[in-house]
């Protein structure tokens, strides 16, 4: 019925996007602005994906803005399966990897095999951080969740009693992407030092 | 402090991104597929930006990618302010193009006068639907509630009591982006008709 569409191909894909979707119910350490609810996977991703774009000025290198967007889009989709790992929870982060990769097997491999392919080394690339997309979005990764909960006193990392190494630690990678916004983020995270937001060590 | 940073400069980009973090608490009319709770606009620009990506060899031309895909994540922000206004709803819709005419002059002027310019044309662009870019983007905005209703068997329709005439209505801008989408959804609004989901006029 459909002229020169490959039904078995469009529904593949189709049926991948009805299953991402499940992402906007994986809940996230981090809360909204104003002290909001707890942030979601696809909320988070979308987030990211426009800064990306609007903040693409401040990459230390030229990077292809499209790949570095879709990299932001699905690099939380293995969740569906694994759950969120907080940045802090050191037991959780130690088995992190495998339960990922398991998931990215299973929800990569719904769609056509040549975007199967390419999605699997997107997410690879992302987490790998060794391309000039990977390594500018995973600044975004880093930053936004850092600016919404500045924008809330610091709620998140006095809830969690987060130490100043810690914060540095995960915000480690900003630097390899963007050696601007992590002198920027090393000002914030100084600020809520001095404000007892964030424990000195 | 920040190397070769106008920093006036990436704390209006700052405010303007935490500003559409407020995006994720309007609510759409269209249910979470698995019979879920309401989406929010986030979410719902979040898949669409995916869906241009990886359904981008359906479009009828040939477009730039990141140019639709940051129209996508972007076009429901001025309902930040303006509230979002159901595509059945003909008394909302009334008033709704100079709702949302002045809440884009306030949200996107939050951004550096050049990006303020861009994002407010590419804005006006996907309204107008006058580009590639705006056309397949459009297709995304009208199939993604679609996919997700129709996974749930029709709710968000008959909940609404939804006709045809509505429904086609609704997604008359698809043909113009993608012939082979448009197909494919007639199929899905007849399948909804057939169920009593959709009501026949």
């Amino acid at each position: 019925m459909v002229k020169n569409m490959d039904i078995e191909r469009f529904e593949k894909q189709l049926a991948f996007i009805l299953e991402a979707d499940k992402e906007k119910n994986i809940l996230r350490q981090t809360h909204l602005s104003n002290h909001g609810r707890r942030e979601n996977d696809a909320e988070h991703a979308w987030h990211m994906a426009m800064m990306v774009y609007l903040l693409r000025e401040y990459s230390n290198e030229e990077f292809d803005v499209t790949k570095a967007m879709i990299m932001a889009l699905i690099h939380d989709i293995v969740e569906i399966d694994a759950g969120d790992t907080y940045a802090y929870d050191t037991k959780a982060l130690q088995t992190q990897k495998a339960r990922e990769e398991k998931a990215a097997d299973r929800i990569f491999g719904m769609l056509p095999e040549d975007q199967h392919r390419e999605l699997r080394a997107l997410f690879e690339e992302f987490e790998a951080g060794k391309s000039p997309e990977a390594r500018f979005a995973r600044v975004m990764d880093n930053f936004q969740p850092l600016l919404l909960n500045n924008s809330n006193g610091g709620a998140d990392w006095r809830e969690h009693k987060v130490t100043r190494s810690k914060v540095v630690g995960r915000q480690q990678t900003t630097n390899l992407g963007s050696e601007k916004i992590w002198k920027y983020t090393e000002g914030l995270i100084n600020e809520n030092v001095e404000k007892g937001n964030i424990i000195d060590d």
